[in-house]
C-alpha cells in the first residue's frame, strides 16, 4: 500500500472502530490491527487516537447524505423521512447496534474532551440546521402547521432520533425507532 | 469504617465515577481512591466493575424519583413536567454535563456489555411505564387530544429526554432541553 492509501485504510478502520466501540474502548491497536498495518504506522498519518476520532466524526458526518434533504424532486416532508429511515436501516439491519456516531461520542466524551465535544456540537449544528431548512421548505408548501416553531422543532427532532437509537440498542427492537416515525410524522409535522 | 457502611461509600463513589467518566474510563481505582477506600476492599463487596456498574444503575433509577409521576394532587400533564424539570436540574446546574446514566450506559455499552444493556433495557422499560400511566391519567382527566397513542407517546417522549440531555452537553446549553419542553408540552401533549 502507498502511503495515501495507507492513510485511507487506517481511517475507515478507525471509523468502523470508533462505531463498533466507542472512544475508550478503542485502542491504536484495535485500528492498526482491523487496518492490516503495523501500530507504528499509525502515527505516520495521525498525531492521535483523538485526531483520528475527529477525522472519523467528519467521515461520519459526510455518510449522513444532507443531499437527500436538499435535493428537490420530493415533497419536503417525505425527505425528511427519507432520511431519518435511511440513516435506521445501518441500525435495524445491525442487530439493533452502532447507532450514531456523533450521539455515542457526545455521550461518552462530551464532557471530557474538548475537541470532540464542539466537533459533536458542529456536527449537531449543522445537521439541525439542514432539517430546519426542510421544516421551511414544508411550511412554505403549506405542509405544515402554522403555529410550529422550525427552529426548536428541528433541534428536537434531532435530539429525539438521537435517543431513539440509544433506546433501539438498549431493546434490540426497533419499537423505539418506530415511535420516533410515528409521532414525528404522524403527530407533530401532520 | 464498619463492612456495611464501606461498600455503601464504594457503591456512593461508583455511582458518581460512572456518571462523571462512564464505563470504559472508570477503574476500580478511581472508585476506590474517590471512597478513600484501599483497592483490595472493593473486591470485598463487589465481584467486578460491572457488578458495580449494575448497581450504580439501580440506585440512578432510584433517583428518578418516579413517585414524583405517581403522587396524585397534581393534574397529572404538570405531573409529568415537573418530573423532568427535577431531573433536568443535574444537568443545567452541573454546567451541562453528567446525562442520564441509563443513556450513557446504553450508548457506551448497549452493543457490548449484555447483563449492563438489559439493566438500561429494564430501566427504561419501568420508566416508560410509569410516564405512559400518567398519559392514561391525563387522557381519562381530558387532558390529552384522543387521538395519541400512550404507550407510543411515553416511548417517544422517553427517547427525546435522552438525546436533549446528550445534545445539551455537546452544545453546553439549555436550548435542547427548552426545545424538549416546547415541543413535548406545547405541541404533542397540547
Amino acid at each position: 500500500m502507498g502511503r495515501a492509501s495507507k492513510r485511507e485504510e487506517i481511517a475507515q478502520a478507525a471509523l468502523r472502530q470508533f462505531q463498533a466501540k466507542g472512544f475508550n474502548a478503542t485502542g491504536v491497536n484495535d485500528i492498526t490491527t482491523a487496518a492490516g498495518v503495523p501500530k507504528g504506522s499509525f502515527y505516520n498519518h495521525f498525531s492521535s487516537k483523538e485526531e483520528s476520532a475527529l477525522e472519523a466524526l467528519n467521515r461520519y458526518a459526510a455518510g449522513l447524505r444532507f443531499d437527500m434533504l436538499t435535493t428537490p424532486g420530493r415533497p419536503p416532508l417525505e425527505r425528511l423521512r427519507a432520511h431519518f429511515e435511511y440513516l435506521g436501516r445501518d441500525t435495524l439491519d445491525n442487530g439493533f447496534a452502532g447507532g450514531c456516531l456523533a450521539g455515542n461520542f457526545g455521550a461518552e466524551m462530551a464532557d471530557h474532551n474538548e475537541q470532540i465535544r464542539s466537533a459533536v456540537q458542529r456536527g449537531f449544528g449543522r445537521w439541525a440546521e439542514h432539517i430546519q431548512g426542510v421544516l421551511t421548505e414544508a411550511r412554505e408548501a403549506g405542509e405544515l402547521a402554522g403555529a410550529l416553531d422550525v427552529a426548536d422543532t428541528a433541534l428536537f427532532i434531532l435530539s429525539a432520533w438521537e435517543g431513539a437509537l440509544i433506546a433501539a440498542r438498549a431493546d434490540k427492537s426497533a419499537a423505539p425507532v418506530e415511535a420516533f416515525f410515528r409521532l414525528v410524522f404522524g403527530v407533530i409535522l401532520r
